[in-house]
């Protein structure tokens, strides 16, 4: 049981759309990305997703819409709905989602990560 | 599926130690507090509880130890840990916990919020 500072946490890594795992509890991991460019189209069929914005911008769009998220704001992208975040700049967003969840999720390509570092 | 801004919400209300829910996720809510001045001891038989100051310091009594949590930073504390929240100053946590947790766990007082608005 340790204090966590997400400042110090984002100061350990650089890359591009690989999360990292900064807390675990009730079967739900908190994580830290940083994305920047394009994501891939994907949904997660079993996992609503929460993005919380901590540095930057970030858009998020939807077939049917786009939405636009600054610094602290969230957005909940619930469970089967296709989503591709974009960061025309470098951004860094806390993830707040089940333990299983893969970040590209229905998706297997290049930007899949399986196994996530604990920092 | 909204874009939740924290500031926005966290003007909406003044009142301490009464949880306001902003969203749902897996059976989890994300929930905005202010505390100011001493909390109860208690503790949730099943519910880990994430604590992350957005703006303030939190200080978390354990029945060994006790932390001090600035803003930016988090800690969890698994089920089962006896602990009080104490902020000298006025502060704005976000919380993170399963959708049954009750604020004051095991006690039942004058501070118990069975039912949280959402706002």
């Amino acid at each position: 049981m340790k204090v966590i500072n997400i400042n110090q946490k984002l100061n350990l890594f650089s890359e591009y759309w690989n999360p990292k795992v900064i807390g675990e509890l009730n079967g739900q991991l908190v994580k830290l990305a940083k994305f920047k460019d394009e994501f891939v189209w994907h949904k997660h069929d079993n996992e609503d997703e929460l993005f919380y914005v901590l540095e930057g911008k970030l858009k998020i769009e939807f077939r049917d819409k786009e939405v636009s998220l600054n610094q602290g704001e969230f957005i909940i992208v619930p469970k089967g709905v296709e989503h591709k975040p974009i960061a025309i700049e470098e951004c860094s967003v806390m993830l707040f989602e089940p333990k299983d969840t893969v970040n590209t999720g229905n998706v297997k390509n290049k930007l899949t990560q399986q196994e996530l570092d604990n920092i």
